[in-house]
């Protein structure tokens, strides 16, 4: 490797160390870079030793991943798909965000995706600011569960920016649903339910706002509420909701369809940094979830905007609020399918709930932290936590930027008093982690072989690429006794969280079914139009200012070589590519209108846009499919409307 | 690695080998798998012996990569910077698209570079159309040459889709211009001047319509032409313009400054597939740029759309048409200064033009193809060439599935009647190669250590991911007598082209200068407020309906904790990140408004939006920051106006 040519401008832990991590670590100076981080909260921890067991995670060409991991993308809005342990971006699938290459939020199939399951406010407020929203902050990308594991039916995933669940269709990889969840501000924490199966979406509203938030009540801080939401995974409506006291903020639910779990910050009900964080406890709410169903069922909610709300401030016979010390943040399920752990982040300590006390704790027959069974001392930012299939859990310190591997039975031991100490290792991260996630670890078939700590920091690990660097992902080997660093990954903002899933759980099909309900809505306008969307190669008109284009694809030709429409018409172009080879897409751009998109082999995509540009336009298939690919297009002929 | 549980539906390579690729290898059915492809133009070729040399791409956590390497990402309409050898995606660049994270297409600045480029008519058209594309087709990066090697100003990209070229500043990775090319249409092939220094930027109109193409002329193929276009990369003004017969497709500048070439095809001028494959034979054109600067001087020109016009067209003097067999496609000058290589798509021959050769051409004193000194037959579908330090050539070829290794000197001799085999080596890539590129290749620092194949099937090389697959970026060492295969790097639609730049050669910012230019009409609205950006806190009410709020942002605070304004008051927030630590991004997402973007450390950035929804709306940092990250974030209070 060649040494960067110049040290960059400001402080830096590789500048300031001389030459690259490797070498630095090598010099001993482990302990110096730590020191250099001390006293600043952005600050990062301790350098790596260099992995000796790097080439694990490569997978040679030609060899295939063991684990396809679901990765949220953060900011970017969208899903991705990756191979474990090779790391490599398998496929992105948009979400929240508009696709330039496949059309998203483009073509009629996402536009409606888009908006039909928004609530009636936000429909209006877009209708006159461009009908839809562009981006979405989307975090906690999970997938449906049956009996405890992952069935491969469905990955879920919150967008924080616009209080949305979005669904991704596994057998296909594509979104199918998003919807905007009333009442609340901005969807955090989220994770399906594991019993019986996914059932239940649980989504924070993270933010406290009045409900309802038109405009009747502003800074009164004291009226605010965050509310808890259970959406039905399969049909994707509010099933009810939960009012609660504090922040929302993450969540997750039990191995036997009891209960579900959030963290809480803020339990001061503040709106400033300074109110937010003064006390020195604030809490986890855990929910009932059959208590909560029999009130629902008994009609004992209050109606607003359509859905069933109940309250559940303290109080409440719905909830219990387990005091937890500061700020707590992550709350992950254990695989042992008994144990929680809730994640500390200003304090140093992983509280854990033993589930099976809570029905007492439900009675008052004990105190709410009577179901504490734990709370070892991990070090300094703990905000979450994974699981192997040996006992062990993997807490994530952001400030000392560490993953600790600790042991669940060591650390109830402790909590009892025993003189043992439950942290079996530490391993530095580069740098400041979030999340991680373990192979299978939040199901009942963890399996303890990989690790993955998701790092908010990149700073000196890769070449230096502007103001804006990348996060960076890294792999760490868990199937031994000692965890072991062996991939840096660089990944755009931001790699917030992920899952890791044993490849023979999902099947995808090859090619699209031509049945799909995608285009359903194409296959009615075929039909009332008597075109056969296979064969299609016709222009209907359907009013003096509105026509419809139907042609089909195969390689290298659409089916029209030109059509002609008139300026201002609205024109609704719907193309099938009938390829049914592996991996033969194609593409449609309609050059100088904006208009692009992806058509997969056997798929139907359509567009409507106004055609008010005149002249000449080339459509052209943008997705290279053929040795004659570039002559793979036509000439959409625009006459223009006379003045 | 796990066997995959079930093969895909449908026909698939490696279920009908059985298997993973590598174990169908070492059972030695290469050959079989090979003629599964056959008589297919789409089909792959042959599968690759498995590399035996993995693990060299390896780059170890800690370790840097040795070069960057710069990525078109096709539709997706970004470039991304990847770190070669580890062929990891270091950061994504927002260009033609919108990106969700850092609000590239929402913040003023962004809207500014994406739109004060355009034509007038397309102004127009947007203005009633969202004010901004949201696609772009990028396909060929380049940086900025100052004699005949990279000079790390700049890098430049095309946009086939809606006919732009953009620049991106490399000192801080951010696109800066991006100007529509007038009487073009979908600007394809694009590279910039080698010599003296760019100078131009040479980019191809690759379809042919009429000028002005304003409906007057509608289908009258015979009035349409292509046009050529040198733009300065200093100001991004069009220097001038060449009309040219048949379809302009690839093309490349020489490293003297004299010359500049493009392939054709379409020599027909057809509108059909038919039409356009129809002769035998196409050409290559060749530019002088000498003979074109002083007509220009002279005035000797037509002004069409503001702009230098020159006919180029057959029996001008400014440029000469070489015929060349069916339809070539990529045009490659070698780093030795003299040759220019063309690829023959549909021919399995490419053709060399030796430079030196071109003045006698131009004065008529030998044939075109006179300068043509070598045409070695290397397979099928040759696509693209790259070149090594030695001499040698690597050419893709598209339907073989497969990169040929050649000697330039030996294809010389041959093309002599000398008795030598050009062909040194043929290596297996997965599937259909288009572009390929060579580390430092299109320079005359070319070092001959990695070729990277940009394969636009992938196939069964990955995990199954549904219908839509990735592409396969295959990283091949050229460094010693045979080439191999080392790494398969599945991306997301797609990977157009790229080029491979030595570390060394660039020294981006590590924080922004306040004194930027992007943020330009940022700081002149505070002056005229009276506002010091770095430390605002302050709510300006411009008009009645019209307010700026200025604020400042330090880990985990941004000094407005609360601001009101009134429904309907068009609202500029201006922010300004005024850490200065390495990495250390904030984000600016206003809940359930649409708004989200970046600020990088010590970045100013801003966005213009109507308050039209009244109530109570979080603004958070969504670029994790702190270990109080979640605590950052304020309220804007909407309201309501009175009905």
């Amino acid at each position: 490797m060649t040494e960067q040519k110049k040290q960059p401008k400001g402080v830096s832990r590789r500048g300031l160390l001389g030459g690259t991590a490797k070498a630095a670590t090598l010099a001993g100076l482990g302990g110096a870079a730590a020191a250099a981080g001390v006293g600043s909260l952005v600050g990062g921890g301790a350098l790596a030793p260099r992995a000796a067991k790097a080439a694990e995670a490569n997978v040679a060409p030609g060899d295939l991943d063991e684990y396809y991991g679901f990765w949220s993308s953060g900011q970017t809005g969208e899903v991705r798909i990756l191979g474990i342990p090779s790391m490599r971006e398998l496929m992105r699938i948009p979400v929240f965000n508009r696709c330039s290459a496949t059309g998203w939020g483009q073509t009629n199939e996402s536009l409606k995706i888009l908006t039909e399951g928004l609530l009636p406010e936000t429909k209006e407020y877009l209708a006159s600011h461009g009908g839809v929203w562009h981006n979405g902050d989307a975090h906690h990308p999970h997938m449906s569960f049956t009996d405890g594991t992952y069935d491969g039916r469905y990955l879920f995933i919150n967008d924080k920016a616009n209080t949305r669940v979005a669904r991704i269709r596994c057998d296909v990889m594509k979104c199918d649903k998003i919807v905007e969840i009333p009442n609340a501000a901005d969807i955090h924490g989220m994770r399906p339910q594991k019993f019986p199966r996914t059932g239940y979406i649980f989504a924070n509203g993270e933010h406290r706002i009045p409900i309802p938030n038109d405009g009747k009540i502003l800074d009164e801080p004291e009226k605010y509420a965050s509310i808890f939401t259970a959406l039905d995974g399969d049909t994707m409506k509010v099933a009810w909701q939960v009012i609660v006291d504090g922040n929302l903020d993450n969540c997750d639910a039990d191995y036997q369809g009891l209960y579900a779990f959030s963290t809480c910050y803020n339990s001061e009900g503040g709106v400033t940094l300074a109110e937010m964080t003064a006390n020195e406890q604030d809490w986890a709410v855990v929910f009932d979830i059959k208590r909560i169903e029999a009130a629902v069922a008994e009609g004992k909610f209050e109606e607003i905007s359509g859905v069933p709300v109940l309250d559940g401030r303290k109080g409440s016979p719905f909830t219990r609020y387990i005091p937890i010390s500061n700020s707590p943040h992550g709350c992950n399920t254990a695989p042992d399918g008994r144990h929680v752990v809730i994640n500390g982040k200003l304090s140093p300590t992983v509280s854990v709930i033993d589930v099976t006390k809570l029905p007492e704790v439900f009675d008052d027959k004990i105190e709410p932290r009577g179901c504490i069974v734990a709370e070892p001392e991990l070090g300094l930012g703990p905000l979450h936590t994974a699981f192997d299939d040996k006992g062990n859990a993997y807490t994530t310190l952001f400030l000392d930027s560490q993953v600790a591997k600790w042991s669940m039975e060591k650390a109830i031991q402790a909590f009892k008093g025993e003189d043992v100490d439950p942290i079996l290792q530490k391993v530095d991260v580069q740098y400041q982690p979030g999340h991680n996630h373990a192979s299978m670890g939040e199901t009942k078939e963890s399996d303890g072989k990989w690790l993955v700590s998701l790092n908010k920091f990149s700073k000196d690990r890769f070449l230096n690429v502007g103001p804006l660097k990348p996060e960076n992902e890294q792999l760490i080997d868990i199937s031994g006794d000692e965890m072991k660093v062996v991939h840096d990954g660089p990944t755009f903002a931001e790699p917030h969280d992920c899952i890791i899933v044993r490849a023979d759980i999902l099947d995808p099909l090859p090619v699209w079914d031509r049945n799909d309900p995608t285009w359903e809505e194409a296959r009615n306008w075929a039909e009332e139009d008597g075109i056969d969307l296979e064969g299609a190669a016709e222009v209907v008109r359907k009013a003096e200012d509105k026509v419809r284009v139907y042609m089909h694809s195969v390689a290298p030709n659409f089916s029209l070589e030109k059509f002609t429409v008139k300026q201002g018409d609205e024109v609704t172009l719907v193309v099938t590519n009938i390829d049914d080879v592996d991996d033969l897409t194609h593409g449609f751009t309609l050059a100088n209108y904006g208009v692009a998109f992806e058509i997969g082999p056997q798929a139907t995509a359509s567009v409507t846009f106004k055609a008010d540009r005149p002249g000449v336009h080339w459509f052209y298939c943008q997705w290279f499919c053929h040795a004659l690919h570039m002559e793979m297009r036509g000439r959409m002929l625009v006459e223009p409307r006379a003045v």
